[in-house]
């Protein structure tokens, strides 16, 4: 059973939802009703030897990380989050100056984006795993789902892609290349989108308002993000490989350990950016405002176009098109 | 560090809280304002090893209690639980039949509190985790904290005290000794406080209205949780040890293993009754209610009492008295 066998198999277990849930299962975030607002949910939980490794990252940046990857879930649907719940199972006798540390992070976090960490619970754990849930609030343009792209929307991506995936790669490299690479300047881009990943909660907010039809964040590589867009739109996609916004450390990074840029870009995971699917007149605009206001690129890397079986084909700059399968991160594939 | 040090050190470190927190870290649930109402927040963390084994719970147990001790959470606010994500770690190739179990738990226990299932993380984790989120929303009567005891107030509890704990005890005699146990009849009890708690979400709701000044589940045991209201709401409380309504089942755990049925209403844990404070004048109607709508006994266990120092005073039938130590279930205790 991989990642998508598991959830299906929850999907076919659980009852038909209430009509005050307006999104379950299947998004970035939950979307309910609560009194007069649309409340979102969500959860991300990481655990330690398999979505990080304690000798490689430091607690504050990994109580960062913690908060950032779930705010990036309620900004996927152009959401504001409001409250983070943490949940954290850690071995008896913790260093108390890592956990000062660790929390430290998450608070750090928090603040950047108006959050409040307001409850949670400590357990026992053979290794650490932290859970953190957050809750937002839909904003004026409403909540953008994943399910409405539509044939000859435009595909845009917030900033660069693969440079988390760059940042693990370069972990593994050896601490000495990782400092090296730091201070050459190359890597501390790759590094900081891997330890302390910026969640573009006001990116999204702006994308939903510029009319946004669907919207994701490329946590498990644009490729299987991409598919899940597709698959929940019931729509085709694509890509434009010369257009891919490439983060710039990875061709140093290529020279060092041979991995692909495009790659990274495409199948590795953590970016956090926002992939969103907009109507051709919108994209310009959204652009400008993006980069005016945060001085985030947003970069325009193809198109939806009417396929029931929900395919991508990527293009290259020679015009050759191959099918594009959506492989990524799966924390139970083989 | 300790729980108790560990949490302190998060209060430390979290920023005051904005004024639509109504309540933080620190009580069963943190309460927030959510344009027109009020929405609780919790979160709980079970790990394999730690907080159950699973040689000795079956799958549709750990996911029914997983679920259940998240509503317990949100009934000791006097709540109505609304919805529930779940984050879940597991190795790779979990077993189908297992996990198809372990959901149908999940389900059991969120339908019997018309709760949604509105979405969760999968990871992959060396060991089971299961971390669990409830949202609930207050009803009429009101949120309860643990703050608002008053000397005079009334100290009641819901159902049996002990019984999780014993059924923790049974499993640990021993595979053929729990299944006698249980044929036996008095074993069933204990085992099913232990695998499927009830939690006490209508009864909640029952004590909010008939003016619970203070609650709080009894999920680390009644000493170590009535510490707990004490210390949040700096009085003192006796507590009439001849009047705990123990489980029936432990007098025949006692000939079996020796454990003293005493000790394990005072400090086993994971009970999920209620423990609530109420005036005086209160407690008979309540009681009333809880019988006539659920079966559900309540006992006048003693009385809160003027003292800045919190303590607990536990009195025998014969008049004597003894300070009782809030000592109970600590993950990082010794």
């Amino acid at each position: 059973m991989n990642e998508a066998d598991l959830i299906g198999t929850i999907e076919r277990l659980l009852p038909a939802a209430p009509p005050d849930v307006l999104a379950g299962i299947g998004d970035d975030a939950a979307v309910v009703r609560i009194g007069d607002r649309l409340v979102l949910l969500s959860t991300d939980m990481l655990v330690e030897g398999v979505d990080f490794d304690r000798s490689t990252i430091t607690a504050r940046d990994l109580g960062y990380r913690a908060i950032a990857v779930n705010l990036s879930d309620i900004a996927a649907m152009g959401g504001s989050p409001r409250y983070c719940l943490v949940a954290l199972g850690m071995p008896r006798d913790p260093d108390p100056a890592w956990f000062v540390e660790l929390v430290s992070g998450m608070v750090e976090a928090a603040r950047e984006h108006a959050v409040a960490i307001v409850g949670g619970d400590l357990s026992r754990a053979e290794t650490v795993v932290l859970s953190v849930t957050a809750t937002g609030e839909s904003v004026p343009g409403g909540v953008v789902l994943r399910s409405g792209a539509k044939p000859g929307d435009r595909l845009v991506v917030t900033g660069r892609l693969g440079a988390a995936a760059g940042g693990l790669r370069l972990l593994a490299a050896g601490p000495r290349e990782a400092a090296r690479a730091r201070s050459a300047g190359w890597g501390r881009d790759l590094l900081d989108a891997q330890c302390r990943p910026a969640a573009r909660v006001a990116e999204g907010q702006v994308l939903a308002r510029a009319g946004a039809t669907a919207m994701i964040d490329v946590s498990d590589g644009l490729a299987r993000d991409l598919g899940r867009v597709c698959a929940a739109s019931a729509v085709g996609a694509i890509v434009r490989l010369d257009r891919l916004p490439l983060a710039p450390g990875l061709q140093d990074l290529l020279r060092l350990t041979g991995d692909d840029p495009l790659d990274l870009a495409l199948h590795g995971g953590e970016d956090l950016e926002l992939l969103a699917t907009l109507p051709a007149a919108a994209v310009e605009p959204a652009a400008a405002t993006l980069a005016e206001r945060f001085g985030t690129p947003l970069t325009d890397i193809g198109e939806m176009r009417a396929d029931p079986d929900a395919r991508i084909v990527a293009t290259s700059q020679d015009g050759a098109e191959r099918p594009l399968a959506p492989a990524g991160w799966d924390h139970f594939g083989t």
